[in-house]
């Protein structure tokens, strides 16, 4: 069996190698921290022990504890879909379902609760949280962007309005003790926003 | 000139004018605490001291200081307009555009911030701003109330739902720093809205 990575142009310095097993033990070492000592209990500080790393290798990929942070909810957040059924109502529908079942039944919710508080006091993590969720509706616009491909929405739609508006009634729902709303409700909610931009 | 309060049955007695004229006196001196102390300093305690009143008198109109804070966190809102202009769009884009600059230019954003990061820790304020943003939207609601009574959108459309989403879009702005939307950008946000609304 060929590893296509290991061989020919493609392959990997021995290098850049370590440096990935080292940013994943630091990501696993992190979830870690958080799972045993909780949001409070989570320093740069207590994951380079954790890890057995320098507290200057941690900060080589990650700004600040928000970002590392970040990375550690995104990557717990893995089972939410991103689904691709050829309509965009159904596709947006699936992703606001599983973003708030993911956020209600796992830590997720409330790491991600944590993060948005802090973000109002802590301007370093208000830079965190803005850079990410600007990217997450950037990801979440790609329903948006395949839809405009087909033909489904009206031309000159803008992808990151409509991501903006979908995620911003996840938040809300999530920061109001929400996230068992009906999900004929989030059905409603999702169809006044395909609704506004179809073709 | 005749007062109709003062005369005939609607006649206030004098006991609840008095319970009027305290609560506007303790909301009077909570918003001084608050623009001189902020967040942090402000407590019923202190609330008490400044307006010459016991906790009880404060506690009888207020469960809790989220309670009073909403209260005046309301009043320094005046200035947020709920437009009835006929139209749908216009009515919704001119409540965002206000609600936006007057988080941006007072210290109501602020104050709501602080209240949104509050509540992602305190039970009894995620209770309090529950119950706030539930009767928001209901207010916000009305703007689509009035539109279903014109005929203006599609029989069914659950105003709450739509005011959910524009608030939330709101909320999004205020918790990632990005009140200094552009008006072009808000409009198209509006309009995604009432397009998916409308009869």
């Amino acid at each position: 069996m060929v590893d296509e990575d290991t061989s020919g142009a493609g392959r990997r310095s021995v290098g850049a190698q370590r440096s990935q097993e080292s940013a994943e033990a630091i990501l696993e070492a992190a979830q870690q921290v958080l799972s045993e000592s909780g949001y409070a209990g989570f320093s740069i500080e207590a994951v380079a022990r954790r890890a057995r790393a320098g507290k200057p290798t941690i900060y080589r990929w990650w700004p600040s504890k928000t970002a590392l942070l970040l990375d550690v909810y995104q990557r717990q957040k893995r089972d939410v879909v991103y689904p691709d059924t050829g309509s965009v109502e159904e596709d947006l529908f699936l992703f606001m379902v599983s973003l708030f079942r993911q956020w209600r039944e796992t830590p997720t919710g409330n790491i991600f609760r944590s993060i948005l508080a802090e973000a109002q006091s802590d301007p370093e993590t208000t830079a965190a949280l803005s850079a990410y969720s600007e990217a997450r509706r950037q990801n979440t616009g790609q329903i948006i962007v395949r839809a405009l491909s087909r033909g489904e929405v009206k031309a000159g739609t803008d992808p990151k309005i409509v991501a903006d508006l979908a995620s911003s009634y996840a938040w809300s729902h999530l920061l109001t003790d929400r996230l068992n709303e009906n999900e004929d409700t989030i059905r409603q909610a999702v169809r006044i926003l395909v609704h506004g931009i179809r073709a």
